[in-house]
């Protein structure tokens, strides 16, 4: 992945409780770090604030994750989370995510997530609000790919 | 504590995501294992099964922890988790836990908790209904203590 | 996935405390659940017991996930974790997981991991020993595909 | 507890995977946090850090966690974490926790955490270093109790 085309980061310092017995952060507490990336992110572009809230129309859940480990993260290291969307097509919607070491900038791992907006009274995927992606073209410019609706075509 | 006066159990695999970076389970991980116990505790005895259900009036938060470390579990250890109500007072109840390796017996934690039922609404603690007394009763018969409350005395 | 190819099988029941805000498994819990399906995997198969001890010359480490979540699971659900070896390399190896909930059959998730061989003292990629490639091959049969070291060709 | 005789934070933010189903802080997490508080204490002090390495004569295990639970944490809550160590004894030593939210003060949760100095060889208890309390009572002044071991009196 190319860092040039990240905007928002922030920093996690890993917890002892995230080391496993092979004395590195789990595998699957990479997932955590990114999932924390992309809250933020969600926060401070002030999307998506009360989507999840109980009684909403719709909601976004995960479709797929796939993940790099490049290299291990240790107790005390101050890990960067850059989190960007690479893509919003009509009812779905991809994160990218970079896990590296913040003094050395060793790249620690390499995320993408892939998200679907849903109705939740059908359960059936949605085409994602124009709000959403006017947000996100705002923050990312040319570096997201929106495909826009084809009935909108 | 008496193993004697438990009549619940469960039996719980320590997977190696639940080991740290000493070697052994994680001390967090403990109270897992119980709380596993008491939901289970509470499903089988088909009590509180939709008390925590978004609408209810009712909800039962935790107000305390206390954990005995014996000795360490580990990876692949089969752990025998024993649940028993000890008392219920007026708004509050306690469950009692002991954790042990199921092949030795090995004596693993002894964990103590007290629950508060709450009014939904208000925030406030709430008398404990009449049919979850009832249950408990039925199930630990003798071995819990139950403070009725005082307005019944 | 074709469930056919799989003839390994763990269940873990869902616990309280891996269900999230949405109701639901955490997204990165599945992860640990297919980790569990490969730790007994080679548990029953008698290999890589001791590969992790701290001064073993060889170590695993896992390089890739990739899973799909088909639907989610609630509290409660017992999962089947099916698991498989799907091809070794020169030093590298597949798992694949599926996840059903156990008493509709229904597909919760698939999982893909990639893992790699090293020397633990050089950190540099090593062969998979024949006694693995054997184990894994009487087990597996004709469903694993094994590319035998170019070198030995 | 005193907030008073605490000089030592660390400020960790809730994340989402850190919620459980009734929308707060799961109550084994809190136990996360102070463990985290109390790492954070030592490397600051410089005090236990090569104290774990596997070749070494001793060890620390914790034999005890007391939480209360004051009131719920929620999702983006910023939390600040006090840490202290309140007594010393020959071979143990106790730690204090306070949770707070950070913006407003509300006080989360108290935790209480006895810690046992271990040989690692024998397994048994060992006086704890000079050189530990030394540091100790240089940072905690009057507020730790150091109870001298008794073959020194």
């Amino acid at each position: 992945m190319d860092k040039g085309k990240f905007r928002h980061m922030i920093q996690v310092r890993v917890r002892s409780s995230e080391i496993d017995w092979q004395g590195i952060v789990h595998n699957a507490q990479h997932l955590v770090y990114c999932e924390d990336g992309r809250f933020t992110y969600f926060g401070d572009r002030g999307i998506l604030l009360d989507l999840n809230a109980k009684e909403h129309p719709e909601k976004v859940v995960i479709a797929r994750n796939e993940i790099d480990y490049v290299s291990p993260a240790r107790f005390g290291d101050v890990l960067k989370v850059y989190t960007r969307i690479s893509f919003i097509r009509n009812s779905s919607f991809a994160f990218e995510s970079i896990i590296e070491e913040s003094s050395s900038g060793r790249r620690i791992a390499e995320n993408v997530s892939i998200h679907v907006y849903l109705d939740t009274r059908t359960g059936e995927p949605k085409t994602i609000p124009e709000s959403f992606r006017k947000k996100v073209l705002e923050y990312e410019g040319e570096n997201v790919v929106i495909a826009w609706p084809t009935y909108l075509a």
